[in-house]
């Protein structure tokens, strides 16, 4: 049993988290219509700098009065190797560039400061602080807790979730291997974390005691109740909320999830670095023969950068990274308020009686 | 909704399916114990001689009279150049071969006769017959049906599911990519069709009309609601009753998945050609680099055979095929009447009231 009951913890209604998609995706107006609809919405703040993220959390705020959430991408170190492979794999890129008529990557820094954007989270009081990556430093995790942050982080195996409960975490989210986006391992291969939710979920919740919120291929009221059947507190959704109208995802994306089924999307360290599941296009093709050349995060999400927002500028989805789950048949385009009313309706109205009888 | 209740449809208790697991796991006894406590036993007959079929379902028959379901291989074409890649795969192998005691491989024939093995299917009256790897033949659909044998196939996308709904299939397991043994991809790569349970059941539920059952993942009643919450109408569980008191799995193998958590399982193709989920062990790590050389099924599958006898006889893991999915830590020595009403007894106790105070 959950000590705490994760509506209390996190002051919502429903027990649905909209995930921190970083790149555009999450509009104050997204955030703040989960959140009046009941659900906790969560700018994805991980590629924002501290004044675009002060800017946002002032527009939510403007258009909400509920608790709302902040991801962030916990630093990794990066790698000296992954510098040293960037010229190879700038040439590689170069015919993209060509094409999309953009010359050669200027990179400033690889990342955002991650103490910048803590200092945000921190001085606009943001109520709850979600994180993947890895896990912050214990002086940072007190920092937030002496603020009365709460605090949830990714894990995508029992280990990580234990290691994220000794930390201080108050919440957990289990990424299923559904799941759109960045893969949040941060210990072992990301290969051999590659678990589905059915079967991650009621291992993670023998193995905490803090409420686990399960993530992956989760869409509707259906994928809602079989979390907590599962034992988890809530869910949290990423593509669901993705073509919805509030949405800041490019209409060349929200196109290619309509126009998905459950196998086109793969696993690709293509675009960043680091392995993140999204439909498959002409780059990750393309790409995929250099995969051992290519360098790893971020220093491949800094080379790519540009080709992204070029793509993104010139409608042209073939060298754009779009993020999605497994479950993209179950997409819809409606406002983030209308999914969450659904959801509860679909969830209100399965009743163990009636699911007997199929 | 489905048209009609899967345990009406096969004449069971409970919406429990005892996987038809190949290799000796199911033994007479388990496939009897789970018809008796009420769930259908699955007899997993693809490598079986029609004269080993015969005696294993008459020994079923002397133990329960309740149905029970015999599974096998639907087969495929033997390609050419796997055959002329055993040569240079059986050298590669000749080192487990020395070290195990045994010569070269003696292959008399790649696999069994599918037309002999069904031939037994229908003169035993066989009440359920369950296939994976394909679709049998039209002829052979036709011939089931005339004798009243109810078919359960085994899809791992919406595409194969709605081809065996229209080739007349009556029941339709989605494999979800949590599953232990082999995949039964049948219409494209299995790369895309690695689909989490969670992301996969919604989407079957939502093309096809024939009931859906759910697997991969799945061990408990937690498992067995959410799945009926996503709208299956009943589950499939192989690696649950694997460890089972009546399994007739290898004790090196059952030792293996209570000392395994959910990063141990790896899909391979080094056993048998085709990609199946399995305890890492020193075979699949040592073979793994000569992945493209390993000839197609079934031509892998007979050219390991007798390494996978002796290292069992021998007792010796690291040369077994110890296959298993996703959720192991959930794993039980019980009987199996004892997991069953585990199952029913946590399902019924799930009540939808309780799961919103979490």
């Amino acid at each position: 049993m959950k000590p705490t009951k994760l509506t209390e913890l996190l002051g919502i209604e429903f027990p649905i988290i909209q995930a921190g998609m970083a790149g555009g995706t999450t509009t104050p107006m997204l955030v703040s219509s989960v959140c009046n609809a009941g659900g906790l919405g969560t700018l994805g703040a991980g590629y924002m700098s501290p004044q675009q993220m002060r800017e946002s959390i002032r527009d939510i705020r403007r258009l909400t009065d509920r608790p709302f959430a902040v991801n962030l991408f916990v630093p990794e170190a990066i790698h000296e190797e992954s510098i040293l492979q960037a010229d190879a794999i700038n040439q590689i890129m170069k015919p993209y560039r060509n094409q999309l008529g953009i010359g050669d990557p200027v990179v400033n820094k690889y990342m955002e400061s991650f103490d910048d954007q803590l200092a945000v989270v921190l001085e606009e009081k943001v109520p709850v602080f979600s994180f993947t990556f890895g896990i912050p430093s214990k002086e940072t995790i007190q920092e937030l807790k002496k603020n009365k942050v709460i605090m949830i982080g990714t894990a995508t195996t029992v280990e990580e979730a234990v290691e994220l409960e000794l930390g201080g975490i108050d919440i957990i989210v289990g990424q299923g291997s559904e799941a759109g986006g960045h893969r949040g391992t941060f210990k072992g291969k990301f290969e051999d974390s590659l678990v589905g939710t059915m079967a991650l979920i009621p291992q993670f919740v023998d193995n905490v005691k803090v409420p686990v919120v399960a993530s992956g291929g989760i869409m509707d009221g259906r994928g809602l109740m079989a979390s907590l059947v599962l034992g988890a507190a809530g869910v949290q959704m990423g593509t669901a909320f993705l073509t919805c109208l509030e949405s800041g995802a490019h209409s060349e994306h929200k196109r290619a999830i309509f126009h998905s089924n459950e196998t086109s999307t793969v696993l690709t360290r293509t675009f960043s670095g680091k392995p993140a599941r999204g439909i498959k296009n002409k780059f990750i093709e393309e790409m995929e023969p250099y995969t051992d050349q290519i360098p790893g995060y971020p220093v491949q999400n800094a080379l790519t950068k540009d080709i992204r927002s070029a793509a993104a500028q010139q409608n042209c989805p073939g060298y754009m990274s779009m993020w999605a789950g497994q479950a993209v048949r179950l997409s819809q385009t409606k406002s983030a308020g209308e999914i969450i009313e659904d959801i509860m309706n679909k969830a209100m109205a399965l009743s163990l009686t009636d699911l007997w009888k199929r």
